[in-house]
């Protein structure tokens, strides 16, 4: 099986958990259909795959860890609902498709990313209170999340992103730390909550946690470079749109060639981490961070 | 001690712990400040006040309780800054003060509220990883948080409040239907988990949640009767905006009269339910509830 069959596959196991996990829970008809319409477009599943890969590879119940995986990408569509917003960076394209206040209105859009926010934190307790993982576990690893997705992680790298954007000057460390806040922070703490889950030892975590953090680096350097070099109809939205926003960018600030060298270098060191470990969730993790490199959507 | 002074004297409590606790942790300057320019806004803090006299009524430790209860105010304001955004009820004045939005600007305010809400949950878990409380205590409390705070809560009553404004023929079963969800859900929330937090069994948490919907049915009405009468410079927002926003109320569905008697006659049942309670912590919430009617602010 190629790589791209493998992770079609895993993320597979998401879908089947995210898809109809809103409904019978007595939330108002277009509320639902506002955050499921953002929640099952598609996209690769990254962070949860990776919670799951990560939580297997150290001898975690993937079952109990799953609806604490889904958080994350409940987490993630949050987060890009909002960026989409006229006020933040007004995208009227996600995927292909209208984004969420194209295709309800600003005022949904709005609460639909306020209510999978809520509700992700709803399922990851699940993973204590209804599969069974101890609850001091699951308490550890929603500290985790806490941090990487609030304002000292994508909330605060959002606003970073924001106040750098059309500025003179930036250079790569800021642009680095910016990262490391806004998608980065998400992909570690994938990573490190699939190891916490399993209940792993300091060194394993900071493993996973490394790993994590290479792998992000990674993802966002090709993300740029795919912003000027990609296909529109594989991205599912138009080329060039980070320099007609007025974005700092890797490739605006040490070029193609470099930025390409640095992606690798990354997903190299990723692979790294992975010394300690065999069998096939080793493998999937080792393929998957060369994939990140050689992706093209 | 009047109640008001009372109350004035358990706000400061929280006050005091929200003051600087969003300090020292790595947020971008801009970001924390306008978290904080709307969370030290002033306010009753009656959610908190509700949640930590709950707890002290059975038996809690509300030092270890505190964080919990600030969360709920985190909540509480994320949610105004929403609210208040120009997509949602479009209001400029907030406690007599420029709102979110119009002190800083519209991504900033759609970012201070993800962040507060974020942040909020850290603020829970705290109550377990820092102040000791069982973590499975708080696991549960965390759940009932975010069932009153999301969809089928607070962020799904804000959708049916949106979808009610302007349209005629609302009957008053739906509309209490929705300030359940919207108001109610959260106050009710405070009450229990006060209740859960303090290890509280199942005939205390049904008391505790009884006189949490029956004080958040009044405190609605009760804002719902003070946007005809109440004062200007007491209220912090035009008189008679409810109306000018086509909002349906209690007094434009039953008059002002019924109005009082029906806030009147919710407040004499969330009494009733203190019954088995002796001590200071009964008394408060006893005078608690008339307070709420009576208030003029």
């Amino acid at each position: 099986m190629t790589i791209k069959e493998k992770l079609a596959e895993r993320s597979q196991e998401v879908e089947t958990f995210l898809q109809g996990c809103l409904e019978g829970r007595g939330f108002p008809d277009r509320l639902r259909e506002s955050m499921e319409y953002s929640l099952m477009a598609g996209g690769k599943r990254l962070r949860p795959v990776l919670l799951l890969a990560f939580n297997r590879l150290l001898q975690g119940d993937g079952q109990a860890a799953l609806p604490f995986a889904s958080a994350l990408e409940m987490i993630h569509t949050y987060s890009l609902i909002h960026d989409d917003l006229p006020a933040m960076d007004d995208d009227d394209l996600r995927r292909g498709r209208p984004s969420n206040h194209k295709q309800f209105d600003e005022a949904s859009a709005i609460l639909a990313g306020d209510g999978l926010l809520t509700e992700a934190f709803g399922f990851m307790l699940d993973s204590a209170l209804e599969r069974g993982l101890p609850a001091t576990v699951v308490l550890q690893a929603m500290r985790m999340m806490v941090r990487s997705a609030g304002c000292g992680g994508m909330v605060g790298g959002q606003v970073l992103d924001m106040n750098m954007t059309g500025r003179s000057g930036v250079e790569l460390d800021e642009l680095r730390a910016m990262h490391a806040m806004k998608t980065g922070a998400l992909i570690t703490a994938a990573c490190a909550c699939g190891a916490i889950l399993a209940g792993a030892d300091l060194d394993d975590l900071r493993r996973a946690t490394a790993y994590g953090k290479e792998v992000g680096v990674a993802f966002q350097i090709v993300d740029d470079i795919l912003d000027v070099t990609g296909d529109e109809a594989s991205l599912g939205k138009p080329v060039g749109s980070d320099e007609a926003q007025g974005k700092v960018t890797y490739p605006s600030l040490v070029g193609l060639e470099r930025s390409r060298s640095l992606a690798e270098a990354h997903a190299a060191e990723a692979v790294r981490q992975l010394g300690p470990y065999h069998g096939p969730e080793r493998e999937f993790l080792e393929e998957l961070a060369r994939y990140i490199v050689e992706r093209v959507q």
